[in-house]
């Protein structure tokens, strides 16, 4: 393989500690000191991670196919990306059992925060406190731990979106905006009764268990066309991805609209941008207003991510969220994806400069935990039970945010992300005036690494990055989407750039 | 309070380890040896378990309290039944943050298979196994570990149902259910459009993502009134338990069969019940038949759980086992609940002799861990990604289970539930003919511990309950639903009458 040979020139040795063990406990000290300010930006986060990414078969190797081939027989492998060696992956970089190390710029479809096999996170596992929540699992709606309280408020509510100060806290994405719909249903139909004192009537009560009016609503939710929220019955009714995720699966009569499909560099399209926004904020006040089965909630996301990495303007949510109040609509802000960081603030949703906060923000995937935040007492259903179920989230993954929550404000990850966003974003613009075509419509621009570009082989583009030591992912029809860890630095930026550039100039090698 | 005084002189000390240490590693060391039969009768299975229940003020007691006021401003706490210490709790026993100590029949809705803390558990918490796959938590579908064919085949597949040899995994009960509906909805449109090959057609693609016909497709789940089978939107649409679980929530137009309701004692009623179990049937076979949104599936419960611990007999889990098959209806056995041993037998469906296995059987709660069991190949999708999410389920969890089937296997632990349940059955007998009126319709003979019994003043009874030193829980309109873990043992049931006892004669005290 000559694209291995070339390789090989920018990779180094992978010295790393024994993988069963994870790193010794020397430096799992050394990686609890604060860092200065100068080592921050220039030494690695992880000493212990490989230099770089080094290529010892094709992918799949021969151990690789000989797992795929033992696992088809009983879990279904074809959407199968990589056989993963979690063991040996380290920090930024994915390990498979052929020996091959690639450097993750998806990292399980951007839901690692800081790094494989992370110290700190290491440390935390091996707690009384994580281990006592994996083997007495609780039902946290009615029996919670003593300390639930501390938990939530020295983790998940620390970093709370300002003006939310309550969770429900899920299992994961799907279920964190299904939950979050219901709670938006249940208090729409609570306004339109007249408060939460009013009762139920006997038709509401014996309606429901029919599935029939008035019991179950007639109400809505309203999302936007390429959005995605999840593959449940009712978080898939608000996905607009992909048919592939729809087809076959009975789904409810709630509306959508265009998001606005920006045009780039935004810079030379400023006026009809502007005017797809506008045309799209109409929309969604005409649905509100005019679809026969009226919305309770519209729910966005900052960047539509599964559905092409498509952006919209600041201005665009403050429209939004002002006209989802003058509606007394409320607005759900879906940052599953892009939360905890990756987009140079803590919430995506900071990037806007809202007069009012959202009235649900929900979150998964790099939180490693689930749920939606609202500060609005009104959303606690009037009644108890109305929102329950066993697990009700995992205590255990609430821990482990704690402890990433803690990692990233001792390495300032955020402000790291914002950086080498930056320094990523300029390389790539730079790339991009190099290759036309193969970098087309770069956006992400001041949002963390929160990057992408479209690429007219994309499917191929993403093959072949692996013989370059790359991981990377894929989103809507022809976009490239970066979804790096929170450690993701300028050498891996610059590791990036490289393989990008053999990508795009090997093509028919 | 005089109740704690009766309650004293049954108790014993409650000698217990340093719990945040959990039991000491000779302990452990004896745990993990085989025990011979004589003793697997007589003796404890953890010998670090208190000898009976301790109560040391009011439930809640002041600390609880005090835990109560702060959870509520960020949590909602109206259906919280008690604060739980859980470094406390221990095998059969919940602590609380007051010193008090409850015989636990009740065991988190039903889902700690084996004791809390239990050593072995803690064991394999501690392991690396399950470390890493808390810190490294897998997007299953794209990047399997490179030993979870192994994981599945030594955990969740060795007890897999007979005649099913496959599972897609998931993250708890709702998402169990609804990933099996959407199986059962894309295989129901697979055979319609003839075969796997049948490509979809343009306005299949379009309309899909309109949530519209014919893409998206007009078909239903069959469920039973009083079943509960989740609380997300599709999971809801079959849930048929209260009308607070489903007012106000939009609800699919799905089809519900009559659960017949037998009488009891059964060998009174044997004429009447098969009679109404007759008239299920054919209901269910008018349904299929004639609904106007055809069931691509229908979904049972062995015991139908939450709606008030409901029975039917293999006889009639036969006659639908038949009938789905007559017409081409997939039948998905939900054992969320009744699953991994506590009726006696691994799976409560093994109960009914089918002649041929159910299409689906989902689990959940004592797995700690969930998805559904499958053994038809065309119940995988016909491309990849039409049954697809990020996480897809949790190896740490997976290996959790696997660590908990070990425990069940060396203990035999099914065979101890069986006998156990068939004690305490015979003392709730002589309960009832004690206490006419306290402990009707008692049901679940020869189904292991999954016992229950209705009592008039049910919540009054389930609340004086924890005086007596028992924590214990309802279902249904009346019903008392005993769900101990599978290391309850004689003595547990000994000191769980002499408490029931004593709520049904101190009613006025």
């Amino acid at each position: 393989m000559g694209s291995n040979l070339a390789l090989r020139t920018l990779l180094t040795s992978t010295r790393r500690f024994p993988a069963s063990r994870g790193p010794p406990r020397a430096v799992l000290r050394l990686a609890s000191r604060p860092l200065s300010v100068s080592a921050r930006c220039m030494a690695p986060y992880y000493a212990w991670e490989p230099e770089g990414p080094s290529l010892k078969t094709e992918i799949p190797g021969p151990k690789s196919k000989e797992a795929i081939a033992k696992l088809d027989k009983v879990f279904d492998t074809r959407s199968l990306n990589m056989v993963t060696d979690y063991q040996k992956s380290s920090g930024n970089y994915i390990a498979d059992p052929d020996g091959n190390v690639l450097l993750d710029v998806y990292a399980q479809i951007a839901s690692i925060p800081i790094g494989y096999n992370n110290p700190a996170l290491l440390k935390a596992a091996r707690g009384e406190d994580i281990i006592n929540g994996i083997i007495n699992r609780p039902a946290l709606g009615n029996f919670p731990p003593h300390d639930w309280a501390d938990v939530l408020e020295s983790g998940i509510l620390r970093v709370a979106p300002k003006g939310l100060n309550q969770v429900f806290t899920a299992m994961a994405g799907s279920d964190a905006n299904e939950t979050a719909y219901k709670a938006a249903f249940m208090w729409r139909r609570q306004q339109e009764r007249g408060g939460p004192n009013v009762e139920f009537t006997e038709e509401e009560l014996a309606s429901s268990m029919n599935n029939s009016l008035p019991g179950a609503s007639n109400l809505s939710i309203l999302s936007f066309r390429t959005g995605f929220h999840g593959r449940l019955f009712g978080s898939l009714s608000t996905t607009r991805s992909k048919p592939i995720h729809k087809l076959d699966i009975p789904a409810f009569d709630w509306p959508q609209a265009t998001f606005p499909a920006l045009k780039y560099p935004l810079e030379e399209h400023a006026e009809e941008n502007a005017a797809a926004e506008k045309a799209a904020l109409d929309e969604v006040e005409h649905l509100i207003l005019n679809y026969h089965i009226p919305p309770a909630a519209v729910i966005v996301e900052p960047i539509q991510s599964e559905g092409g990495d498509n952006h919209a303007s600041p201005a665009f949510f403050r429209g939004l969220r002002a006209l989802t109040k003058k509606h007394g609509v409320l607005l759900i802000v879906d940052e599953v994806q892009t939360g905890v960081g990756a987009t140079g603030k803590f919430w995506a949703h900071e990037h806007w400069d809202l007069p009012e906060p959202p009235d649900m923000v929900t979150f998964s995937k790099k939180a490693q935990t689930a749920g939606y935040y609202f500060g609005n007492p009104e959303l606690r259903p009037n009644k108890p039970y109305r929102q329950f179920n066993t697990w009700m989230g995992d205590p255990a993954r609430a821990l482990l945010f704690r402890a990433i929550i803690n990692e990233i404000e001792r390495l300032d990850l955020v402000r790291n992300t914002a950086r080498v966003g930056d320094y990523l974003f300029g390389r790539l613009e730079k790339l991009a005036a190099r290759y036309p075509g193969e970098f087309e419509n770069l956006r992400g621009r001041g949002m963390g690494t929160f990057i992408a570009f479209d690429n007219p082989r994309r499917d191929e583009f993403l093959r072949r990055a692996k013989k370059f030591g790359i991981n990377i992912g894929g989103s809507g029809q022809s976009a490239v989407r970066l979804r790096p860890m929170l450690i993701f630095q300028e050498h891996h930026a610059d590791i990036l750039i490289e393989a990008l550039e053999k990508v795009v100039t090997t093509w028919d090698k």
